[in-house]
């Protein structure tokens, strides 16, 4: 297994924490390394693009968060084998990777004009991809995305629908994703108390 | 093998360009279902999200360009199998998509707001990400872009710089990618120079 380190902000959300998940569920070893958020302007002077999250592997620097969820749910068995359910796995991450890069330019705006971009996502874009999650959860049983297991893309839309619900994201309905995906919300419920993952928030909360 | 129908635009580009020609240059068979422009806003009322490129697999819709280049590249192996490569072939897939949703709001733009978008990014984040795709090329022994072979990332970036070559995107120098990122520009001659590449082009011709 080559050296892992996984470089980003120091938060339970965002781009890493899909793969943060992974690699901790799957009990696969990795450097945790987090930076403050005034720390990103130094941080992003040596990382690829200016961006992160990054993963060193044996000290390469690779980004671009789903290329690096896959490599590491790889890694740790959280990845489809099979063409067609590592397709349908992929799909779903590239959907909602989509939809956080409409949701991305609202954070660097400010008071109505973030209002209106906000608002114009709740009531178009956002309840379009939930339902087409929820429908994707149905298809394939209720429980999984892919595979009828646990994948990268479960974890990934664990982080995002619990994003979604923090309450944190300023005009968007802590219980928009209840209303509009309740399914969806379910399953994100269920994520939140698988043993591992359970395991891996806890050891936070003992520091 | 599943049967495959894969539809989008009729024309030699954009987003299922690099998996038609992954699925021609490995001879995996697939229904090349094409629309011109106009019929987008008819075909998009049955598509997943009312996206395309859409891939159908035995009659299941899925959808994501990238999702399906990975999928068909393992048809057509045209896709690492190490997972190490892999991550490197799919970092380039983000990149080259992360470039292209950048440009993608200015097609819908006119006059002087698209001149000014357009030239924002001709002097901002394109030469950017031409020059790390450049420096990642030649990273990697400056032929192909992972495992040594032709993966369906050399194919994805090569559509990407023959679009910027073409000299149909206003305000976008038909140079740029020579000025900027000359071995990137070679290797987009290789690859359409590949004898598979060009028997795929030459059907077009002979109709």
């Amino acid at each position: 297994m080559p050296h892992l380190k996984l470089s980003y902000f120091d938060f339970h959300g965002g781009r890493a924490e899909p793969a943060r998940l992974a690699l901790s569920v799957g009990g696969v070893a990795f450097e945790d390394h987090r930076f403050a958020f005034p720390e990103f302007a130094e941080v992003r002077k040596s990382t690829p693009l200016g961006q992160v999250p990054v993963l060193y592997v044996d000290g390469v620097a690779v980004t671009q968060c789903d290329a690096i969820n896959r490599y590491v749910g790889k890694l740790a068995g959280l990845y489809p084998v099979d063409p067609y359910q590592a397709l349908l796995c992929d799909e779903v991450m590239c959907v909602v990777e989509e939809a956080s890069v409409r949701l991305g330019p609202t954070f660097h705006m400010a008071g109505e004009e973030q209002k209106a971009a906000r608002l114009e996502l709740v009531n178009g874009a956002m309840p379009k991809y939930l339902a087409w999650l929820q429908m994707q959860l149905i298809a394939h049983g209720g429980e999984y995305f892919s595979d009828s297991r646990l994948t990268v893309a479960d974890l990934k839309v664990f982080v995002d629908v619990r994003g979604l619900n923090s309450g944190r994201l300023d005009h968007v309905p802590a219980d928009l994703v209840e209303k509009v995906a309740p399914v969806l919300n379910a399953h994100m419920k269920r994520i939140a108390q698988l043993p591992s993952v359970v395991a891996y928030y806890a050891k936070f909360d003992q520091n």
